[in-house]
């Protein structure tokens, strides 16, 4: 998905936000936004967002010094996750349909998004329970489950630190045999990176490989050789969040996308809502 | 009042929704974005909203060669609260309290702005009466009151095309004979220009007058002679809006100013939440 014109205030709304997170020293907040300002003037808009998130994103650590601003929020979000965890897991443990629940589970972690901005209040429990009873595509739902069913070897592309725990109850139910479980290279906002797959234990139940990246998104044509090799292997790709939506909606794969919609401009190209929690298959 | 790091993303937010009106080319669209990000990127910051809003909307209106993009806007909302002002006058007419209903009307208009948002739907007559209704802070009204029997010359600073139409029905219960209303010389947003105020009949009723700029707010440093010394002599300055909150909450002079809180920057500011309808005294 390329970049609109709606997307610019918005990059600037979340590199303030990333530059307030990054250092308290105004002058050094000023700079950053100039900076990012020079910047969002010239470079190219015929691309994706996470191509220009990364750009943002590099430039607020080099101005600010501070490599990974979103640290303490990915640190207390993977904490949350973890002690929701023993809940969760009972709710798959009691539900009638184990599979549908883990996929709700899975899109109710994509929230955490939402509760990493700073000074917006998140009720996740509620959230949670939303997501169990949210509507939901039931003819995408059971073309996701037939997909799962038929596919020997998955690629499930994670998106944010802590919705890495919701994510686990998913591979567990499909089967981490065949799942490879892919996260950041070098921290980006708050995407996961191996650390925080480490931290939830995630990588004792399946293989966790990094993209070689640290676009806020997939970005193939700069992923690592070792990624593109098991990629080009995969028979489906679970993909989760807009990130992920963004950069790969236009690929020619079997992908099932896993999102919470958050922003009017993803809305409006896959013809949903914002607050919607989205099945989008790429499978046909 | 200075900027805010905040205003930045809000400045482009309304950048991008005076550029779609100038202008449907998209090429032209993303080149007055660009223009506007590179000066943003390099004008001080040291200034209120109003300085850096006049800068934007006057490349706006090079780059698109528009020189009015609220024109039409502007045109619809007189047209609407031409239609409305007999049942705005009939509510004043069978009030107990007039002053505080032409108070609140007044407020009421002051919500244009937000009409005048392209895709933001409004619902005047659900605004009116929630105006008449909302708490308002009775001391502020009372010292107002006081304040507008005891003076003799009345600066009233307007903010938006179709306010004026509010504003008119405040300014017959002063009395017009003690009061210049002041509009821009230039138009600068969907502020009003003296051709509003002779489409909405004001100068059949009151002594209205340009301030000789096109900031959205009242800059005195800028502002003509001609205005400074009617300035000057006022002994109360009524001021609508928060362009004219941004310009004027430093300055030294009896104002009261009247404004809907639209951005959660001017509501910390002045210590109130955003949707309040507020009489702020600077006379004590």
């Amino acid at each position: 998905m390329r970049v609109y014109l709606d997307c610019v205030p918005c990059f600037l709304r979340q590199a303030l936000e990333a530059v307030r997170l990054a250092s308290q020293d105004l002058s050094i907040q000023e700079k950053a936004i100039r900076v990012i300002l020079q910047k969002l003037s010239k470079i190219s808009w015929n691309t994706s967002p996470p191509h220009i998130g990364r750009e943002i994103h590099t430039l607020i650590k080099e101005v600010t010094g501070n490599p990974d601003p979103y640290l303490p929020l990915k640190k207390r979000f993977n904490q949350l996750a973890i002690n929701l965890y023993p809940m969760l897991e009972k709710k798959v443990k009691t539900a009638n349909d184990p599979f549908t629940t883990t996929v709700r589970l899975s899109l109710a972690g994509n929230m955490i998004d939402f509760g990493a901005r700073p000074g917006e209040k998140i009720d996740i429990e509620k959230e949670i329970n939303g997501a169990l009873k949210a509507p939901l595509d039931k003819q995408a739902l059971e073309k996701f489950k037939k997909a799962v069913t038929q596919a020997q070897n998955i690629l499930f592309l994670g998106d944010n630190a802590g919705e890495v725990v919701f994510d686990k109850l998913l591979v567990q139910e499909i089967g981490p045999q065949k799942i490879t479980y892919v996260v950041k290279k070098k921290p980006i906002i708050n995407d996961a990176t191996l650390e925080d797959a480490e931290i939830v234990n995630l990588t004792k139940i399946v293989k966790v490989i990094d993209n070689g990246t640290d676009f806020p998104g997939t970005v193939l044509s700069a992923c690592s050789k070792t990624f593109i090799n098991i990629y080009e292997k995969a028979d489906l790709v679970i993909a989760k969040g807009q990130g992920n939506y963004e950069t790969l909606n236009d690929v020619k794969k079997p992908i099932v996308f896993l999102l919470k919609i958050k922003c009017p401009v993803i809305a409006k190209d896959i013809k949903r809502n914002v607050g919607d929690l989205v099945i989008h298959l790429n499978i046909y």
